[in-house]
């Protein structure tokens, strides 16, 4: 297997693009990420989408995506794993370069959520539950994860406010990302005020609905030269699954995914969880980074919740996470969540992240993007240079 | 790259599966083609699937499956290039394989497209084409295909009689195969009387929509006992793509997605295409056939529709084509399709096809799947022991 190494990113900001298609967005970000990787070819392409089909009437992104950049000819194709299809395609980019069977791909995350009512996205997102067992019962993502957060919060007997210092965090890291969605702080006080969107679950848990597009240029490291230092090596990017309905897990506050992804992850990077300098979670709910924290064997989540008001997890925190905003600042367009995860840790890695939100000499990054309720799990480690 | 082998193969019939669902089909395929290959353990599943999501209200198929065959916590993804899904799923899961990074695999392609309306399924079909400048003008994928066939017959002063003996082939030799759609032949005469439904297309050009799940098992070569004669080796599994829309493209009549595929296909095995020994290809409507026959490298379109009807494509002849009845008499699951083409050629390079279509003594089978109007098209070329 080649040593596989992230040579250009490009994002559009996280809005909602009224006036954009899904095409133009992708494309935006590939270029974008052609022009940093200083490349005018490539000889894949792998779409992480989940909802054209859905939203869009627009299936074969993969095709339409290399078509509409100016390279129709080339393999293209497109991955979808729920809300985990940005990582997911980023994981069959990754096999490519490393099986040797490509020199250059470029992976495109993008989705597009607002063009639809509320209750029309709310709907699609649900395709990522059980159709026949869950969504057949007009459950929800907002639901589901309601269900998981109400029985955690019965075993640990917590009251709401502990939820609060997340969010919280990830807003104001937020502040500082241009691309990201929701630019304000948020307070604990406006935290425990917000509205109830699925009890105990509140507006400000939740990551919101967003349009954008994210892109990254894989290549095989050793052809590369080796000491640009804005070079980010791939240690590794495994994928986990679990049931897709709540009511088939033996135990629903260990996320199976999350444990397969991330223990396959740092088996194959030769790492161990206290050797990684920041974390992107996939914080689409506050609950979700609690549990994620957990099954990726950093610290048991009710230790992350005290850890979470105490600065653990600040940008000059012993474990940084979300250090663009995450889903929940950055905003959540949902099959490219992944890419965007991606991008953000190779601007920490290379050292070009905002000033306000640089992790100090990060050496090893890791992303962990979750789709449906925690069902494909993809858990990536990324190495810097310095 | 390591060599890939087929070791175990699954279908169900192709029909109007109004009683199972997406996931019963599915695992219906994979449980036969575990059965087959000997396992009981995968550590990798790839999905073909194009309209879960628009038909059936449930995308992240990957996980789903898993789960549903008892194998939650794999690897599993869904892989969608329209019609071609099946075939771009059975290309990463090659590409697993080749790579050294999975011991076993399996490939699933599963659709249902017979519980709606014929309009609303119409409709979701029509995501494989260009939503902003071809669907919403309503234009159909029957009426896409009807446009490049009004322009052969234009440029080749061509009657609707040739057309006819592609479909009675396929026919013919469907009558033969327990899991075709339509088991019954069909006469010239009956061609030139049937109903038009996009001029010049009419219903005996078309292939019906259908449901259905078809399942293979990939593993390393090397690792097998060799002189097993029912191993059945991936020499090439190839991707071109083209302009998803009709205008974009400098000839209408030559399928450059196709071609490029296709001449990858040849080179990666090492193969040209007179050592080709049958062929399955994606004749969803009878010009694509003859479209796919001249841009592949076998003839002229023209010289095709002239040996349609002299035996040249039989059974017994020099390039047996749709042998198992092809999409028109086998049946179009669309995100299906393509594994069924690779189950279909394995069964006659083992030598296990029903005797009256069985090809005598295959070498090389070459399969190729379709998507959209050819914007995404997979060739695969199989060898068998024998």
């Amino acid at each position: 297997m080649k040593r596989v190494a992230i040579i250009g990113i490009g994002q559009t900001p996280v809005r909602e693009h009224w006036d954009r298609s899904l095409r133009e967005l992708a494309v935006d970000a590939l270029w974008q990420a052609l022009d940093d990787a200083q490349r005018n070819e490539i000889d894949g392409l792998y779409v992480g989408n989940m909802l054209g089909g859905v939203l869009s009437e627009q299936e074969h992104l993969g095709a339409l995506i290399a078509d509409f950049a100016g390279f129709a000819g080339i393999e293209a194709v497109k991955v979808e794993g729920a809300c985990a299809s940005g990582a997911a395609a980023f994981r069959q980019g990754v096999l490519a370069i490393a099986s040797g069977q490509k020199k250059c791909v470029a992976v495109v995350g993008v989705e597009k959520l607002t063009e639809h009512a509320g209750w029309h996205s709310t709907g699609a997102l649900a395709t990522a539950a059980d159709a026949d067992f869950e969504t057949s019962l007009g459950l929800t993502f907002v639901a589901l994860n309601a269900l998981i957060k109400q029985r955690f919060m019965f075993e640990h007997k917590l009251t709401k406010e502990p939820f609060a210092h997340f969010p919280v965090l990830a807003h104001h890291n937020a502040q500082y990302n241009p691309h990201a969605m929701f630019r304000q702080p948020i307070s604990v006080e406006q935290y425990l005020k917000a509205k109830m969107i699925a009890e105990p679950i509140n507006l400000l848990d939740s990551s919101p609905i967003a349009d954008g597009a994210a892109a990254v240029i894989l290549a095989p490291l050793d052809e590369l030269q080796k000491n640009d230092r804005r070079l980010v090596e791939v240690l590794a990017c495994e994928v986990g699954t679990d049931s897709v309905a709540l009511h088939d897990r033996k135990n629903l506050l260990m996320l199976q995914g999350v444990q397969m992804s991330a223990q396959r992850a740092f088996k194959t990077a030769g790492l161990t969880p206290r050797e990684i300098s920041f974390f992107e979670p996939h914080d689409a709910f506050s609950i979700m980074t609690a549990l994620s924290i957990e099954a990726s064997g950093f610290m048991i989540a009710t230790e992350a919740l005290k850890h979470a008001d105490n600065g653990y997890f600040a940008i000059d925190g012993r474990l940084p996470i979300c250090t663009m905003g995450g889903l929940k600042g950055r905003g959540h367009p949902v099959g490219a969540t992944g890419i965007y995860q991606v991008v953000e840790a190779t601007m920490q890695l290379r050292g070009e992240a905002p000033s306000a939100i640089q992790v100090a000499r990060p050496r090893y990054g890791m992303t962990q993007n979750i789709g449906g309720t925690g069902a494909t799990v993809v858990t990536t480690i990324l190495k810097g240079k310095s």
